[in-house]
């Protein structure tokens, strides 16, 4: 087999460089957000950088027991408690396009938006009301917006503060803010929820789309190792008992 | 169903709150790694907690692509590209006893010994010696000794150094090193790996042995991540052909 | 990197083997269990081991939607519409020793109990009571006993008596029994389940164990695929709001 | 929490009914792919369905352990020995659109092919032929057509011919030879692959799209589960070690 071909990490015994740099500099110097932009932008981050990525990762974290990630892990967990990287993993298979994986899209929207409107010569705020419009009229929901908890997502106005204040609030975030407000004029409560947020910074900051749902899933692990640990640690096995009706067929006898 | 109880988020509309804190307060003046430790231990870390935690998540972070973690994600993902979380998935599912999961194995040992040696009044580095032959005797591998590659992995003395400097150095991490001394004494080429490090200095700041595989789980997500995004962005699909050699029976007609 | 290895299948430009034989030959002849025997044992089943084998994929293909596993892969399909093979994957995940995996676990019970046996020049019988009395002292679950919602589980008297009409009963399933019978002198419900039947019929069969969970997850995919087309037919996305308590610290502000 | 709602399966204290049959007959007198069909179509096969649908697992369960999903097990295995679920898991992770999962997009391909062709009153073939040019001129790769190693499937006329000795050959077959056949005209080696066949044949059995991924996720399990303990009997942890290239940036030092 040809050699795999990687420019992320090199290795020889006694050495482990990440991106060119050494390893064991980096755990006396960086921090784990420092390594985490490192590793997908292949440079460290400025403080500002590192600061709206804290705030993004602290942001998803965890959501609480329920969220179909955390709820996925700690039901796996109750039927295979030895093998604790199998139920983090299956917590991590619940995110999808409708669950923490928003994001991605999110940022496939703003980047084409902005494109298209880069091309027509018109502004963000435009191309976002057009966008939203379109979407709603061919029945395709818009992604970054809504939550099935929050009339307004906490979490959204404190990260653009955040980035406005370094600095990078850029035309990601004026498009996600033009987008809600097309819903809102329209008469809809579809708030920026935390995936449309983190997609307008993180398309400020120059990542692309994948890492729009790669940066959850780091950010969520750290929330479904905690919620393995409490299950394991309080509950008994197979506790979980999901009430279950049938609704097919009667009994019936083999032919 | 009953509620699921659960002491780590409680939301509302509006509001999140991680273990007390309101999660947009952690968003501005937290890190992902604060967070991190607050999720499993239920409170802040001091800076030296938090310093040796960003040096721990640092030094598992990636170890190269060849590693089984990441060959599994990079593998699932040629065949998948698709499906970002499934490739991450996957590599969290090759993390197991031999590969990432010793950290909690060895926390075990370590806690074992050290509760072994205080019921019969001896000092950790007696109990590691006997410990270490035990094993021996009875043809088990001692975790957290060892490494495939690295003849002494350079991880290990900067993160005990760390401890040290942070005054955090405890009887975790003179077991460990009793336990490499052993190994030596009697003429064999095992120096405490990474797994073997993170568990002496886990012990120490007074974690429980599961986390040493969690925060193993934690760590790797951000190479697995970047990975995976290399894998999709520098190469095709199906690009990976394992070389097989068959060796089974000859080919046979049915009766 | 050397080739790996491998006696199951070989492949060339237009010809696939298994275990020898040519896949098109098995596709107009063989059945699908044929070929799971075939892949696991190198051989293909008499109608006997087909018949049994048959049975016990049928027996624990699906156990209702609220199982651990059914309910896994039904929850990460409602966050991750899109990934059928990432639901489904799941749902295997949940599989361990609590759940559908207490087969194998089984199966080493009986071939250690039966191997001390012989040793040891008693009947299967009395080494099933010893090993049975020696567990309960020790506080230890005995696997392939007990049934959370079965006082006496259909399945495993339907299938002993397959076995028994196949003349392929043998020591597994006399020390499943004598088990089960000292379990009920002692005055505890604990019927034989379906892992102790299935593990009681493939040791007499000649597997070892880890095919007694390996069968299982074989099985159960079916159930899986189907959990997960109904839930994706029937349901909309993120429709499950698993019920949450708090009760954890209260609401404080960071120092 | 409201139950959830299903037709699958029912269960109450010593009773389990699929479909409302009796789980104890179907073990007694159905086969595993019996039950296969029952449970994705809510009624047993006749014999001619069975035949196919048996032809098909048999297709797909295994082509040799250097396939995307038989390695990805195999890697996951060779550092997380003990946890069996997880190992197969990760390689069903590897399914999906490039490998082993086209036959769900094809099967969409078909019935839109064939939707349209009713619309506007042309026959089958014709269709197959237009929606191939549209396809190349998009740049888009046609899904059920191509394999890395076979220039032509061995499996797939052995399929449709069982389809058509069962009378079962429809509109689904016609399309795929017709979309084979411009492919050929056009001068492109593209032959249709086991994916294109088993999506061709369910579409004619009535299947519907998601199908034709399941399906191939259930008989791969098969062949994961065996060569997973391939990998557990015959090699040792971690034996497996990729080649790795490093192209990134030279060793540097932190500013």
């Amino acid at each position: 087999m040809d050699p795999w071909r990687t420019a992320i990490v090199s290795s020889s015994d006694g050495e482990i460089r990440v991106r060119g740099y050494d390893v064991t500099t980096l755990m006396q110097r960086g921090t784990f957000t420092d390594v985490i932009f490192l590793l997908h932008r292949g440079e460290l981050p400025t403080p500002e950088e590192r600061r709206l990525l804290d705030a993004i990762l602290v942001g998803v974290a965890d959501h609480g027991s329920g969220a179909p990630s955390c709820a996925t892990a700690r039901l796996a967990a109750s039927g295979n408690r030895g093998a604790l990287s199998a139920a983090v993993a299956a917590g991590l298979l619940a995110v999808g396009d409708e669950h923490g994986g928003a994001g991605s899209n999110c940022m496939t929207l703003i980047a084409d938006g902005l494109a298209r409107a880069g091309r027509e010569g018109i502004e963000a705020g435009a191309a976002a009301r057009r966008d939203f419009d379109e979407a709603r009229a061919a029945g395709r929901r818009v992604p970054g917006l809504g939550h099935r908890l929050h009339t307004s997502d906490p979490r959204t106005p404190v990260l653009f503060g955040l980035a406005r204040q370094a600095g990078r609030a850029g035309l990601g975030i004026a498009y996600m803010e033009a987008l809600a407000e097309a819903a809102q004029t329209r008469g809809l409560t579809l708030p920026i929820n935390i995936d449309g947020a983190l997609a307008a910074v993180l398309h400020d900051l120059g990542f692309d789309a994948p890492f729009g749902r790669l940066i959850f899933l780091v950010g969520r692990v750290a929330g479904l190792t905690a919620e393995v640990a409490e299950e394991l640690s309080r509950e008994k096995a197979m506790r979980i008992k999901v009430p279950v009706q049938y609704d097919g067929v009667p009994p019936r006898d083999l032919p």
